[in-house]
């Protein structure tokens, strides 16, 4: 029998939060939200895309950075209305340099690895 | 120098997205949201606590199906806009009695290992 795709429950607000986690390692590197057309264009090209609220607008994760995201496997949660990006990281995935966005405990210690320095990769 | 707990960014909502990991095995479990009243409810039991949109209500993950989650440790990432929870977990993760709620493919391939069967954990 042949699977067919899983509905999508995109609410009102037609986004969904989107965990990265690291295939080889399994850290969990980010949460982003996309829309529909970020994980179509994320499942054409093989690459992690995201929808940035702020900007409003459709991104491909390290477009500038280089630090992309090639996606093995999307999975969906029970509810339609969560996606889990298995993917192979390029560099770190976190704008501060670090390989995971959580890089810190609540308590505020710092746990994770920082893999590049922000000043050599951001002009900004 | 002691640390400072991570400001989080609750927006207008009042509401931020956390994710569940599974301490060993490194899987995720589950994507939930959270108030600032369920944060503090999980640093204070110990347990994961979320918030239910369709119940408006606080929860405890576990406290009708016996499936809690004990939380070793909570992180925060970058924008202080996303939790991560270590949990160790009880049985399963999801309602559907699957391990993690994250067991289908977007293609509607199921890979998850189903720990329970939900007949014998919920009444309704």
């Amino acid at each position: 029998m042949d699977n067919a795709d899983v509905e999508l429950a995109f609410g009102e607000q037609e986004r969904l939060p989107a965990v990265a986690q690291d295939a080889t390692s399994g850290a969990v590197l980010m949460l982003a939200f996309v829309t529909r057309e970020a994980v179509e264009r994320t499942r054409e090209t093989g690459r992690a895309h995201y929808y940035s609220r702020s900007r409003d607008e459709l991104w491909e994760k390290g477009a500038s950075s280089g630090h992309t995201q090639t996606v093995e496997e999307i999975r969906v949660d029970c509810d339609g209305d969560s996606l889990l990006y298995l993917v192979e990281q390029e560099g770190g995935a976190c704008h501060t340099g670090y390989r995971s966005c959580f890089y810190r405990t609540i308590d505020g210690e710092v746990v994770g690895e920082q893999v590049f320095d922000p000043d050599d990769v951001y002009d900004e």
